[in-house]
C-alpha cells in the first residue's frame, strides 16, 4: 500500500524538513516546525508523488488517498480538540498548494473548508456572528473561483453591490445582515453557474478543494511560469491540508510576515511586520497599513520575545536567514510558514559572511549559498529599487548595469554628443566594429539584433557597459533618426534608461545609485580564493581594462585581442594602408607606422599586470572588417588617402566574403599574409623589453588564432622562433615567451595531441568551438534559439552557457591527448563560458588551469570555481 | 661498413626487380632482367640510400663508395672484355640517373663516359673514325652541359657554326675533320667557361658525372616536378653505371621502343619502332621518322622474334604490359630498360580484364590496377588527342568532361542561346541556386570563384556537367559582357573549349570523341561489384539522374536534395509566396500548390529507383536563396505577384544572415516553420502511394538535414510519426519508411549515440561536416586551400578527399557511438567524398554501410570499394 499523506501535529510529524521534494517546501518546513516543538496548527501533507499520480491518471484517486485523508483529519480533529462538521464547535480546515520550489502566486488555496449554514452557528460562538458569516462569504467566493471555476469578477460585482446598497467603502464595514443577503446571492450565482447548489457537506467540500489544488499545477500560468524560471524535473505540487487558526478573532489577534534578517541589507536585525486583528490576506491586500514587527508588544505584550525565541530556533536549525508567516489567534502565536528568505546580492553576501564568522555555517557553507551569476548586481551601478520603471520593451540581458542617456542612432553622433557632455545610449541594428568608437562613449548600448554573444554584447560587457541586445520589440528607422519601441516612439534625443541585468527598456531617466563593495564582499571573495583551484584571468585589451579587472582579482590576462587596438582613430587609417596596399613596399611602411603603435598598447598592458602573464591573441578578423562598406564612408576614406574610391570598393568587395566566420581569418591571414603577424610579434618583444627596462615584470604569451592543423601552428612558430633571438637582442627581453594556441576550431579539438607537440599552451576559444561545433552563427540565431530553449530543445543558450555534451566533449577530449602529448601542458578557456558559472563547474571538472572573462565576470568565476572545487571535495567524500 | 653498389650481368645480378625504393625503377629492373637471363650490357647501381646519404652530407661521398665503385667496374669490364681507359679497346660506360618513380626527363644522364684522346682510336677501331669523334664531341656537350654547368647554347651555337661552315643540313653529316675541329672548340669552350681543362681522365669523368647526377636530384625543374605529380617520400635518386652498347655502329646495329600490348587501346599485340643506324637519343630528336616493329627482320632477320620471346618472358615475369628500350649492336640485341607502360583509362581497363582472363594475373590484381579516378575519362566525352590546344588559364578541375561552346556570362542569357539551339559555356564569377536553368542548359560552366565543391562544382558533378571552378585567371566585367582570361581577352559569344578533367581553358573550339564503355568496363565492375562490402548509392534529384545513375550501378539513391526541386520554372512561384506569406492561410495556400508538384517529383524518382532504396532529404538552404537579390529582379517579382517591392526586399533582408552556413536552415527551418516539412512527408508518403498503386516498389527514407541535438530529430520525427497512420491510410502506401538524419554538425557526431536512439539511420554530410569541422568555408576559401597545400600545410583539398584525422575521427566516433546505441544502425556517407577513392577506402574501414556520390562518380566508388575490399583481406593475409 502507499503512503500518500503524511501528518504533523502536537509536536510529533511523519515528515521532515529535508523532504522538500516529496512534500513540497510548505509541508517539510510545518513537518520540520512541529518536530521542533514549534506551535504550528495541526495537518497534513498530500504527497507530490500522489499528485504525479493523479495527473497521469487523468485526476482518478489512487485507491489509498480517501482512507488516509480520513486518518490525516481524524488526528487534526484529536490535536485541536474540534471535529470536522460539528455543528457546536467546528473545526475548519485550510488546503494550499506547495511544490518544491516556491511558485508564490501561481497554484491555489481555499480557506474556511467545513463551513455552512450548520457548523456557522459553532463559529460565531468561538468568535462572534460577522467573523462566521464573513467567513462563509470567503469560502463560497474563494471555492467558487478556484474549485467552481466562476469567475472571480462575478463575486466582486455582488460585493461591489452589496457595499453601494449599504453605502460602505469596505468589506469589513459590511453588518451581518449583509453578509447574510450577500451568502444568499452567492449561492444563488453558484447554481446559476454550476447548475448545482454549493456543496455544503464539509468532506465533499474538502474532495473537491483537494482535487483543485491537484489540477491546478498544470494550468497555463503555472506552466508557463515554471517556463520562464527554469524551473524543472518536478513531479507536482504537495497538498497541504491544516486546522485553520484566525488572526482576526478580535483585539488579541494579529497576524505578521517578518524575516530574521533585514534582506535588503543582510543586518541581522528582526524584521517584519503584523496587522491587529486581521487575516493574511489582509496584509497581501494592502488595505490597512501594518506596523513594524518591534511594536507587536504594544498591543500583544511579550509576543516580540516569543518571535525572537521562534527566530533564533529557525535560524540556528536552518543555519540561512527565515522568511516566516505566523498568526496570534486570541494572544496565541501559531507559525504558518517558514523558508529561506529571498534577499538581495548585499545581503546574501552580508548573511553568508556573518553566519561563518560566527560559525553558524562553515566557510565552504558560506561561498556555497551565494549564487555567482548574483555578484553581477553588486559590481554594476544599480537602478534605484524605490524608482518607477516605465517599461517599454524588453531584449536580452547582454551586459549587466544601469544606464540612462538621450538616444542616438550613429555612432558617430555619439561621440560628436558625448564630446559636448551628453550621455548618450546608443542604438543601433547591431553594432560592427567600425562602430567601437560610438559604443565606447555610451552609456548604454540597445541593439535590435543578435544575441548575448553577438559583437555588441561581447564589446560591451568587456567594456563593463550596460547592453540589451537582440531587442526584437525595437525596430529603427536611421534615414529619419526614429524608431518604434514596443508601442511607443521614439526619437533622437530621448531619454531611455536600460536595465542590463532584466533586460528591461524604459522611458525616460531613471535614477541609479552607486555601488558599494562591501568588506563582507572582499571576505567572501578571499575564501573563495583559498578554496578554488582554477586560476581566473580575464579578457582585456586596454590597460584601464586590465586595471580594472586586476582590482577585481584577475591573475593575469588570458585574451588580449589585438584587433580593437587596430581601431583607434590613430591608426585606423594605418591599417587601411596596410589592407590596401598594392604592393609589399607600401604594406610595409603601412606596418612601420602601426609598430609604435602596437608596442605602446602593449607595454601598457604588461605594465598593468605587472608580475602576471598576458596573453596577447595576433590579429584575428578578416581584414574587410577594417574596412568602410558604405559607399559614402568609402569615398571619405578615398578622399583622405587620395586613392580612388573604385580600388577601395574594389578591395572591399574582393575581400568580402559569404561565411566570414569560417573564412580568412585567424592565423590564416597570418600564414598568408606573414608580415602582419611579424609586426605584431616584434611589438611585443620590444614592449616586453621596455617594461624590462623599468623594472616591470612583463609575463607575455603568444597565442595563435584559428589554428585547425598542426602544421598552421608549427608554420607560425617556425617564423617566430627564427626570428627571436635577434629580437630579443635588439628589444633587450631576457624573460620567457610561450607560444600557444587557441583552440577554437573542432579539428584543433580532435588533433589536439599533434598540436600540443608544438604550443605551450592551448586556449580553448569556446565561443568559435561553440559557433563551429553546433553550426550556429551567434549573430543569425539568436531568435531561432530562444524558440529552441522555449520548445524544450536546448537547455539553455549554447553561448551563454557551455554545451557540456557537446563541445564540453571536444574540451575534454583536447585537454586529455594535449596533457597526453605534452605533460603539464597549461590549458585554460577564454570565451564567453569563462564567465559562466555551470561553465565554471565545468571546466574545473576537466582540469583546466585557468578561465578568462570579462573584467566584471573575475569576480563570478571566482566564486564559482571556489564552489567547483568544494563541492568535488564533497563528492569525493560521499 | 655499408653497401652502396649493386651489379648486374653475366646472368647474375646483386639486386632485384622488387627493390625499387633502393635501386630505383631503372637500376631494380635492369638487376631483373639479367637474373632472367635477359641480354642485358653489364653494370651496377648505386642506392638511392647512398644518394640520401651525400645529400645530407653536403655532397662528400661516404668512404666506401670510391672503392665499391671501382669494384663495380671491374666487373664491367670482366663482364664485357673491355677496359676502362684502355687505349687498345676501351670500354665506354653510361650513368643514368633513375629514381623509385619515373619522372622522365627530370634527372641528367651522361654517355660515353671513358673516352678521350687515348682511347678514342681504340673505339675507332672497333667501330670507325667518324663514329668514334662524334662520339667524343658528344660526351664533351653531354657533360660541360650536365656536369660543368656549361649553358647547352654554347655548345648548340658552336655546333650550328660547324655545320654552316661545312655547308650540311644535320650533324649526322659532319665528316671527321670537321668533328675534330669542333671537338677542340668544345674543348676551348670548357677551358674558358671553368677555368680548367676537359676532364680526360676516365675514372674523374666518371667520379664528376656520378656526383652531377646525384645533385641532380634537387635542382628546381625536379623539385617541381615532384610537387606537381604528388611524388613524396622518396629518398632521392639511384645512378646506373653501365656499358655502352652503341645501335649506330652501322646498317646491322639499331635502337628502338616499344611496349608490349597497344597503349592506347590496351589491346594484345606488340607496338612500337626502331630507327635503324641510331642511337636512343636520335629516336628521341625525332630527325628520322622510325619504322613500325613489324618491320624490323627486313634488315635483322629474325630480330621481330627474338623480341617477341622477350616480349613474352617480361609480360610473364612482371605480370603487366612493358615498356622496353632495346639496342641492337652490329646483330646482337641489348636490353636496356623495361618498366610498367603507361597507358591510357581504356588501354589499362583491357590490359587487367585481358590478363585475368588469360589467368596471368587473379581479378583481384586486376582490379587493383586501375586508379578508380581515372575511370572518369571513360564516361565521359574526350577532347581528341590528336588536336591542338590553346591554353589561355587553368582552373580547378571541378567535373570533368569535355566542353565546347560559346560564351555568355548570364544564366537567363544562356537559356535563351540555348532555346535559338547554340552550345553555349557559362562563365561565372560564381554560381548560386538561381543560375540552375541557365547551368543545366550550358555545355560547361567556368568560375573564376569557389573551390572543387563550390555550388558550382557541385552541381556540374551531379548533372555529369563540365565545370572549371576557381580559375583565378578569369576576370570577368559583366556590364561590358566581356572578361580577361589570363593574358587574352574573350566577349560574349566567343568559342572556348574546357578540359574538365585538367583544368584547362582552351581559345576556340577543340573537337571531341565520344565514349565508349566497352566490354572490358562492364566486366570488371562485375568483378568489382562481387569484390567490394561497402554498397554504392547516388546524389540524384531527377529521375534522369537517377536512371543515368543507375545505368552506371547506383544501388539506390544516398541523398535526394529536394531543394534542386523547388527552382523549377513551374513551381519556383508557389516557392516564393510560401516564403513571403504574411499569415498561416497564405503559406499553407502555397504549400497546396507545392505538393502535387513535389509529389510527380518523388514518384519520378521512387519509379526510377524501383526495387532500391531512396533517400529524401527535407528541405535544406536558408529561404533567402530562393528569393532574388537583385532589385530588378525583385521589381520583377513583385509586378508577377502583385506585391510591392518593399515588402519583398524587406523580407530578404529580413532573411539574410551574416554566415548563412551557419544560420536557419535544416532541421532549423523544419522546427520554425514545421508545414513546409508536413508537405513534404505528406508528398513523400503519397509519391509512395502512387508507385505502389502501380505495382513499382518505392523504399523511401526521409532523412532530417542539420541535426545537432537528439532533441531536434526526436522533435520532427514525432511529428512525422504522429501523421504517419493518416498519411499511409489515405496514400495507401504500406511499405517501410525509415526516418534517419544527416550527421554533419560536429556535435551531432559528438552525441551520435543519443541521436541513434531516434534515427533508423545515419548518412554523414561530409561537405558541411568539412566546413564545420575545420572552419573552412568551401566558397570563401579556394585561393587559401591552394595556397596551404602548395605550403605543405594541407596534404590535399579537405574538400576534395576527406580529412581522415580529424573530420575522419568524427565519422568513426559517431559510427561506433552511433551503432553500440542502436545495433545495425544503417550508416552511409553522402558527401563529395563518396566519390574519392582514397575516401572511399577510410569509410570502408570505418564499417559505413554505403557511400553516395555523384552519378557519373559510381563506378569509381564500386572500383574504391573493391580495392578498399581487397586490401583489407591481403593486410589480414599478413
Amino acid at each position: 500500500m502507499s503512503r500518500w499523506t503524511y501528518s504533523f501535529g502536537e509536536g510529533a510529524a511523519d515528515g521532515e524538513g529535508s523532504q522538500t521534494e516529496l512534500l513540497g517546501g510548505k509541508g517539510a518546513n510545518l513537518a520540520e516546525m512541529t518536530r521542533l516543538g514549534i506551535p504550528v496548527p495541526p495537518g497534513f501533507t498530500i504527497s507530490t508523488d500522489c499528485c504525479a499520480q493523479i495527473l497521469s491518471n487523468d485526476g482518478t484517486w489512487p485507491d489509498e488517498l480517501a482512507d488516509q485523508i480520513e486518518l490525516g483529519m481524524a488526528a487534526i480533529e484529536r490535536a485541536s480538540g474540534r471535529r470536522f462538521g460539528d455543528a457546536a464547535d467546528p473545526l475548519l480546515v485550510s488546503v494550499r498548494s506547495g511544490a518544491a520550489v516556491s511558485m508564490p502566486g501561481m497554484m491555489d488555496t481555499v480557506l474556511n473548508l467545513g463551513l455552512n449554514e450548520a457548523t456557522l452557528p459553532g463559529l460565531a460562538a468561538a468568535g462572534n456572528e460577522r467573523f462566521a458569516w464573513d467567513s462563509y462569504r470567503r469560502l463560497i467566493q474563494m471555492f467558487g473561483d478556484v474549485v467552481l471555476g466562476i469567475p472571480h469578477d462575478a463575486f466582486e460585482s455582488l460585493l461591489h453591490a452589496a457595499r453601494q446598497e449599504t453605502g460602505v467603502q469596505s468589506d469589513n464595514e459590511l453588518d451581518v445582515a449583509s453578509l447574510k443577503q450577500l451568502v444568499s446571492r452567492y449561492k444563488d450565482l453558484v447554481l446559476n453557474e454550476t447548475g448545482a447548489p454549493f456543496p455544503s457537506e464539509p468532506k465533499e467540500q474538502l474532495r473537491l478543494a483537494i482535487d483543485a489544488v491537484f489540477l491546478s499545477w498544470n494550468v497555463p500560468r503555472a506552466v508557463k511560469y515554471r517556463q520562464l524560471n527554469d524551473i524543472r524535473g518536478l513531479k507536482g505540487t504537495a497538498v497541504n491540508i491544516q486546522a485553520m487558526v484566525f488572526g482576526n478573532l478580535g483585539d488579541t489577534s494579529a497576524t505578521g510576515v517578518c524575516f530574521t534578517r533585514n534582506p535588503s541589507t543582510g543586518e541581522d536585525q528582526f524584521y517584519g511586520e503584523f496587522l491587529q486583528n486581521a487575516q493574511g490576506e489582509d496584509v497581501v491586500a494592502g488595505i490597512r497599513t501594518p506596523q513594524p514587527i518591534d511594536q507587536i508588544d504594544s498591543i500583544l505584550p511579550g509576543m516580540l520575545q516569543q518571535l525572537l525565541d521562534i527566530k533564533a530556533r529557525l535560524e540556528t536549525h536552518y543555519r540561512d536567514m527565515q522568511d516566516i508567516e505566523f498568526t496570534v489567534q486570541e494572544e496565541t502565536l501559531y507559525m504558518l510558514q517558514t523558508r529561506a528568505g529571498k534577499r538581495t546580492t548585499q545581503a546574501a553576501v552580508r548573511v553568508a559572511v556573518e553566519m561563518a564568522s560566527s560559525k553558524l555555517i562553515d566557510r565552504e557553507e558560506a561561498l556555497q549559498r551565494i549564487a555567482p551569476s548574483t555578484l553581477d548586481q553588486l559590481l554594476h551601478p544599480a537602478f534605484d529599487r524605490a524608482a518607477v520603471r516605465n517599461v517599454a520593451a524588453k531584449g536580452l540581458p547582454a551586459s549587466p548595469g544601469a544606464a540612462c542617456g538621450q538616444v542616438v542612432f550613429d555612432p558617430a553622433d555619439a561621440e560628436e554628443w558625448h564630446a559636448r557632455g551628453e550621455a548618450v545610449i546608443l542604438v543601433r541594428s547591431e553594432t560592427s566594429p567600425e562602430d567601437i568608437g560610438g559604443m565606447h562613449v555610451a552609456q548604454g548600448i540597445l541593439t535590435s539584433r543578435g544575441g548575448m554573444t553577438s559583437h555588441a554584447a561581447v564589446v560591451a560587457r568587456g567594456m563593463g557597459t550596460c547592453c540589451i541586445a537582440g531587442c526584437s520589440d525595437l525596430a529603427i528607422d536611421s534615414t529619419s533618426k526614429t524608431a518604434k519601441l514596443g508601442a511607443t516612439s521614439i526619437k533622437e534625443g530621448d531619454w531611455i534608461s536600460l536595465d542590463g541585468s532584466t533586460g528591461e527598456v524604459m522611458l525616460g531617466m531613471v535614477p541609479t545609485v552607486a555601488p558599494t563593495l562591501s568588506g563582507d564582499f572582499a571576505q567572501l571573495m578571499e575564501w573563495a580564493d583559498k578554496a578554488r583551484r582554477l586560476k581566473v584571468r580575464t579578457n582585456a585589451d586596454t590597460p584601464e581594462d586590465a586595471e580594472r579587472a586586476r582590482g577585481f582579482g584577475a591573475e593575469g590576462i588570458g585574451l588580449c585581442r589585438t584587433e580593437h587596438m587596430f581601431f583607434g582613430e590613430d591608426r585606423i587609417a594605418a591599417v587601411r594602408r596596410m589592407i590596401l596596399a598594392d604592393n609589399d613596399r607600401q604594406r610595409q611602411a603601412a606596418l612601420a607606422e602601426l609598430l609604435p603603435l602596437q608596442r605602446a598598447d602593449f607595454a601598457g598592458i604588461f605594465s598593468a599586470m605587472a608580475g602576471l602573464p598576458v596573453t596577447v591573441r595576433l590579429l584575428d578578423p578578416p581584414l574587410h572588417e577594417f574596412l568602410p562598406h558604405e559607399p559614402a564612408q568609402q569615398e571619405e576614406l578615398a578622399r583622405s588617402m587620395g586613392w580612388d574610391v573604385e580600388s577601395i570598393a574594389g578591395r572591399v568587395e574582393e575581400l568580402s566574403e559569404l561565411n566570414p566566420m569560417l573564412g580568412l581569418r585567424g592565423c590564416r591571414l597570418g600564414l598568408m599574409h606573414p608580415e602582419i603577424y611579424d609586426m605584431q610579434v616584434q611589438a611585443i618583444f620590444e614592449a616586453a623589453g621596455l617594461c624590462q627596462s623599468r623594472g616591470i615584470e612583463a609575463l607575455p604569451e603568444i597565442m595563435v588564432p584559428l589554428v585547425g592543423t598542426r602544421a598552421e601552428l608549427a608554420t607560425i612558430r617556425e617564423r617566430i622562433e627564427k626570428a627571436e633571438p635577434d629580437l630579443r637582442a635588439s628589444a633587450g627581453f631576457e624573460g620567457p615567451m610561450l607560444i600557444g594556441t587557441m583552440i577554437e576550431v573542432p579539428r584543433a579539438a580532435l588533433t589536439a595531441g599533434e598540436i600540443a607537440e608544438v604550443a605551450d599552451f592551448f586556449s580553448f576559444g569556446t565561443n568559435d568551438l561553440t559557433q563551429m561545433g553546433l553550426g550556429l552563427s551567434r549573430d543569425d540565431t539568436a531568435p531561432m534559439i530562444r524558440a529552441y530553449i522555449d520548445a524544450g530543445i536546448y537547455d539553455k543558450d549554447p553561448f551563454a552557457s557551455l554545451d557540456t555534451a557537446g563541445i564540453g566533449s571536444l574540451v575534454e577530449q583536447a585537454t586529455e591527448h594535449g596533457r597526453a602529448a605534452r605533460p603539464g601542458l597549461k590549458v585554460g578557456i577564454c570565451g564567453e563560458h569563462g564567465g559562466d558559472p555551470a561553465s565554471v563547474h565545468f571546466f574545473h571538472g576537466c582540469g583546466l588551469d585557468y578561465v578568462s572573462c570579462s573584467p566584471f565576470r573575475v569576480p563570478i568565476a571566482r566564486l564559482a570555481a571556489a564552489q567547483a572545487a568544494i563541492q568535488e571535495r564533497l563528492r569525493q567524500q560521499l
